[in-house]
């Protein structure tokens, strides 16, 4: 324990701050988060946060415990011919899924994005601003926000039915069979 | 008040044959409940259950107190081009969406499926089985269940985002715009 009065150091700032960003982005939503607000939370400097974390959506991904990280994902999306940009997301999707970590903690993520509107609503704004927001803006498209949202909404759509759900012929079709139907919604969203 | 040992009468028979039905559709689902089940909880002759009731549909449709008649719905969808299959579902669905009525009666059916499972799950079946499962038998498609199941978690994703979340900019975007972008979606899911 550390001693009253001073701030704790090393894990337990970063266990500090993570708390603080968990209360925050849970009260706001991700998008009206702010790195700043989350360190007064805490009660440490501003500068601790970005000690500690690269970023906001890496700090919301450790918080939700996201079994990857935002900006590694996205570049390895980008990384490739555009007219497959919707094919590589999608299967990108059910080889996170498919992981056993992955399953685990995605199933756990969405059943409480289902039962607890501020969870949802976190999830979904850090979806569609820092995964499909920042790929539609990469690739040009007019309105990328909402081609963004667009995508979400699918991809959502379809994780709910398959993995929570379980609503079949969805719950038990191969990858190859959704990727056909699925790639090009999404490259159309995201790409075209 | 019907003496004791005798069936209700009329509209309480019609009461008891509804009650029975949500008890019925909430315990097993859209896809395993029958009517023959419904009218043994009920306590009353199939015939009767036949009688008040067109079919499994319209009964579920009264149980939920859908704004709308499931049959009248899915003739209206297929009465047009085939062309624009996709685009007459986007329509009417928002079209539903933005009655007074429909409105908040699906906010309500929609809030309640994100907060309890059996509710969402007899909903999707139904909407899979009755409503986009018809369009895409019709249209003769191959894989008519799940081009019908990629279809609801589309448009279940969508009135998610735009009218239970409120996530910007689904939530404020034009009408027209949502069609653009999810009119060829539906189309290919449905009729290509």
């Amino acid at each position: 324990m550390s001693p009253r009065g001073r701030r704790p150091a090393g894990e337990d700032t970063r266990a500090v701050i993570l708390a603080a960003a968990r209360q925050e982005f849970a009260g706001k939503g991700y998008d009206a988060s702010s790195l700043r607000a989350i360190a007064r939370t805490a009660g440490v400097d501003p500068a601790l946060v970005h000690h500690y974390f690269e970023g906001k959506p890496e700090l919301f991904a450790e918080t939700m415990e996201l079994p990857v990280r935002p900006a590694q994902v996205v570049a390895a999306l980008l990384d490739g011919p555009r007219e497959q940009v919707g094919e590589r997301v999608v299967r990108t999707f059910f080889g996170i899924w498919d992981s056993p970590d992955g399953r685990e903690r995605l199933v756990a993520l969405i059943r409480s994005a289902v039962s607890h509107e501020e969870a949802a609503r976190m999830l979904r704004e850090f979806l569609a601003r820092e995964v499909f927001g920042r790929i539609a803006s990469a690739l040009g498209v007019p309105d990328p926000e909402l081609r963004a949202g667009l995508a979400v909404s699918q991809m959502v759509g379809v994780a709910l039915m398959r993995y929570v759900m379980g609503l079949e012929p969805i719950a038990s079709a191969g990858t190859e069979e959704l990727v056909a139907h699925l790639a090009p919604t999404l490259q159309r969203y995201l790409a075209d």
